[in-house]
């Protein structure tokens, strides 16, 4: 479930901007032909099977529009859905149900494609200890909706963003002086609660990051022999992230890997939608 | 070329908003070890075959956060990149090319995966009339860049959204007691500058919309022998839109179609993002 | 009846602006007497014949500042309203009722004056297919407002604003080489539902236009001769719409053109308004 | 000249909430012809007399979508400009001229039939001691504006909002139990370095007011007689405000009263625009 | 009482920008163990002895996460509390006590604090005719809820910020040429109800004020025996405000001077917060 | 240094914010006897000895009003300066120096105060290995600014907010049914970045976490006997934080304890402010 605290403080000024996206006047078609308020109802039904997610947000674009409308839920965030059930029924101003119908799907159906994803990828981990981790490669102004959809899915969330974890790259490396040297500065500037994580590209690199004291070292596109002798290098002393170009396709191929996360991110910049449509809109 | 007034008007809001999603307060790992400007270089490389797309909302990420970076584009947007061509050098203060990066690349990607798509969808038209359509089926909040980049692939833009477009649909058109009804309260409330469309899903439709006047008439989800059946009783008395469900894949057979328009929101929900990325950052 | 979705969704943000134009802190009046909460009822009361418009609008300031106010209206908009009629009864803590009456006022007086102005115009037009077009020529942030009181007053609305209609004037041709080539343009470049129309100030523009295939042709500016000779020429394969410096007094002059539209920058830019206050405030 | 600080912090966000309005995603119509920047010029033309009010501000919708454009102005707010008179030459890129100039039209012509208005009210009091004062019966959102043009017009300001300004109502008055409690009150209560200023509508209230100790007495709608006799009483020991459906016409009749002020919601609610154009735009 | 409609229109905007900033995406220790809403309550108690302030704003903050929290308070706004009281009982959803915890307890602590100095500095004058005054140096985006606890203490506002009230000070007057330069020229140009205050240094400033017909004179940073001379020559023909690193401390050495005001930024600035904390949290 | 990053996205929203709450319209007093542009000069003096925070937030207030304004400081944020000594040098348009004199000393007093009481504070642990946090007791949005001056002041930032770190507290605990529940389930839900720390207020509660796993364990208002005692069951398996009412004065008492952190509300909720003002403007 979607919190409501987050609903309302962060998610809020996504929503209406994105429904101001869509209607900058008004409605024009449904104005021109429906001039009053009158009753209806309409129902949500899946067109593919995957899993739900986002139905908090689907209604909340109706609300901020008609805090009226019902929205009544047959599954909740999490849940699989099939190819023609009814997921959820909604009743209200017919006029609402029309302006609000796309922006309330074009949520719905992208959370449920990263949701329907990730628990795929998810289904593939079973049996290991490996987690699957998202990454900042979501699409703009969608973070807080995508992060949330993976969670759904069964993965777990990376740093949200660049303000709450540290994540040390060869720049930042470099720019210190060594390994050793960036790790002592990050933890001397960023607030004491942070894990620093550092990225690695070979052996030589993960040797320093291990030296330097990194709670987790990032094994960047690394070959899979390479990775093997990283891991024995390493030996437990350091969570340990596997990340590059990372899709359903290529994650058995992690699967021996004693590893702790694999990050992907394809889980939200790749998941196709899930297909959702609202049908049978009727006057009560 | 993005025009510099929607940018500076339009774009420019959701891109800062997209970069205080990034960074809430400041970016940690860069601070903590950068605590002072150092000019820096960095490539802007494709991954991927492809169609540019957004190199200008690519350069504005940076010039939002410092105005002093230099974007130096080798191609144009609408140019076909090659996996591993160099796009474009940026210079500037390293910290800030750093911070920028994902959210710069979170856009150009995005963009440049529907131009992408999109350009393959109208190649397939290609030796017809038909043009290839958007719809309103865009990631919230990302129309403006997404509608572009449809327009950057070959595409038509359809109504932007719910205020500057008339589409009838079955609800309204039962709302307002028939077709000819709709027809005349769209054309007696909506600004005069709009064409009224009307969306049918079988030949009973078709032939009120066309009895009503439409000024465009769609062909909703019909198979094929209906559109045929469709186009025959319109005779081009009203622009002819063909949609539901197009794919890349289902184009070819829509081909024998004498219409004017097919429409796809697969161009925007379902196009995969263009592999780019920035490398080789070091100090100058 | 103003849309309550666009009401919400769309005028809100226009209306606390406004709110926070007139209480940058608080009503010091109104505080320094009246400490706490005190029920109490007063009337609006017309000081002027006319035409009834933005009712809601009245209400949603009061609203916006207090949920509990109620405003029970006698009329609805587009009624006549007659002076010293009482419009509407508003009822709710008397300081409310105090802070926000000025805002109200000044919303819902411009509305009417518009509306009254406009219903005047239009009654001159009776008799004939022309219909009375407002302009793009409105009060800056009250577009919404001033829109939707033209359509109360009778009129019809021209496009909302440059990103939703397309009107090519001398520039744009000289600029694409041509009246054919900019409707070529503008075809290519614009969603595919826009008429496009023409600004003409003589013959030869009309022709050109007519040969270009504009779908509406404006008379811009032109003496009564030239628009009957452009009006032969484009003999109904364009709608045509005349323009310049209209006002109610010159209205009467036009009636014997076979014309489509006349378009008025004064229903919006002087209209005076129309005289309301509010009367009678007592406690209950 | 309108301030610079007030231009960059207060009036910048209107400003752009009125381009937004015209330009919701892009000019289309411009767009579609002209891809790419173009020099060119265009002179601003007075089509009435007046007084020239608010070019900074005509300047500053060009300037919020490019920065590049040159206004060079030949007038000064509070000129005299004449019929025909070129006010100024604006330089550019043609496409932002063309997309910004209906708002800075809508601003500068709105702002110069207020100064115009105030200009030729102001002058039927020459000769006396009397200054004319505005209100709050301005277009909503437009308040920083329309005050600057009345004092453009050589008016004076009255206070501009409820936060900065007591005036008491006979409803605060009766809240109170009596003038003096509601003096004594507001005294008590406002920051110290606000005038009290009290509206009476009969001599009782005069005498009460004056009893209480208000800095300022406003005489609404009284009878010429009733005034006199409220001034004679007065005497002197307040300051005078004469208030009520105050119009040019009437003013002359007002010019035997020895009084301080008066007071005109006409100024801002009532001044028609004053007619001003774009014209002969052309590349260079 | 902090009034209503300057809560919703003037506070919430500060609010929810304060719980944004506490809460970027959502509270993630609350959300990881508490997955569904638990009603709960806790205390609200005094942990030093004060006066209270600000409960409507604490209030406040709960209800913009959640309308159906319930704050039952045992005391009003000006009120002593003493070390140990129970001020309030809030109940509702466990998850959204524990979220808004803290900033509603920052601006509670906060405004008590000033509240609290304020009313001991009061007390010092009593049996004085002198009010103390805040200043302008509150805390940035806090003034509206310093200048309440300023008031709720028993202090007076001086003016609210640059726009409200006319202080003239040695460049100001250095500027227009002479104070009385100054004072004729603020009298011209800022709205009449607004009183004139002179900032002076010497008794020679003092004299040029007193000349130029101030409203009131400010003695800044002057010796008791200049003030006592000061006060002398302005003999009751301005009111005076004594001005200058005034502190509780400092208050007492003032008592002697027939002055109508003391300003003190100290009251904002430099006033400890009050201890309060939130205790007993438990399910119901 | 305050980095340019942050200072333009994530500062400049509330420093235009507070701009606004000084400046509702304009500068009443400088646009009235200053009408025109003049070039002057000011020096930053310290009134009190301190360390400097916030010259670029200082510079910035300034900036934002006119960019052509020149601050050239003579310290860097982190030096100590003296009573009388000149920090720095502005010069610009007297008017903008003195509309934003007071809003730029706002900000900057307060910073310095904090720096200051914290670097204070951190002397008093030298020779000690423990290090002193900040809190979330700030004040309502200025949490960037505090946080930024405690790190300036060589404090330590705990958390930034409730999303960007995981805190454990009794209620948590008792939600999740004991410490190791509610230890696996934040460990599970919240991004794998951050480390959990438990709030305990007794041994049995140190325990609990001890075996839960705690990355962190605070000793909350503990006495100094049961801190020893803690502090010698965790032995050194959890970074420590003692915790409660700590001020400067406090801490001479903690020193003998091995512990990493102190956390102390009172460096952002009862730091005074470091007095400093502008003097010797004068035109040039």
């Amino acid at each position: 479930m979607f919190d409501a605290v987050t609903l309302k403080l962060n998610a809020d000024p996504y929503i209406l901007s994105a429904l101001r996206e869509d209607i900058t006047s008004e409605d024009v078609s449904t104005n021109a032909v429906m001039p009053s308020r009158k009753e209806g109802e309409v129902d949500l039904i899946a067109k593919q099977d995957g899993i739900l997610c986002g139905i908090d947000i689907f209604a909340r674009v109706f609300h901020l529009l008609d805090e009226s409308v019902r929205v009544n839920p047959f599954f909740r965030d999490g849940d699989e859905i099939h190819n023609k059930q009814k997921i959820a029924e909604i009743s209200g101003d017919i006029r609402v149900l029309l302006s609000g119908e796309r922006v309330a799907l074009n949520y719905l159906q992208r959370m449920c494609g990263i949701a329907t994803y990730t628990r795929e990828a998810v289904k593939l981990l079973e049996g290991t200890n490996i987690r699957l981790l998202d990454t900042r490669k979501t699409t703009p102004n969608m973070r807080i909706f995508e992060k949330y959809a993976v969670k759904t899915g069964g993965g777990t969330n990376h740093r949200y963003n660049l303000s709450d974890g540290v994540m040390l790259k060869d720049n930042h490396i470099g720019a210190a002086g060594g390994g050793k040297e960036a790790i002592a500065m990050a933890k001397a500037y960023s607030p004491f609660v942070r894990k620093i994580e550092v990225e690695t590209e070979d052996l030589a690199m993960v040797q320093d990051a291990l030296d330097a004291g990194a709670d987790i070292i990032m094994l960047d596109n690394m070959d899979h022999d390479t990775m093997k002798e990283a891991i024995r290098m390493i030996d437990h002393r350091a969570e340990i992230e596997v990340s590059g170009n990372v899709t359903k396709e290529r994650i058995p191929s992690l699967l021996d890997l004693d590893i702790d996360f694999i990050s992907s991110g394809a889980l939200t910049h790749s998941a196709p939608i899930l297909d959702i449509s609202m049908k049978h809109l009727h006057a009560v």
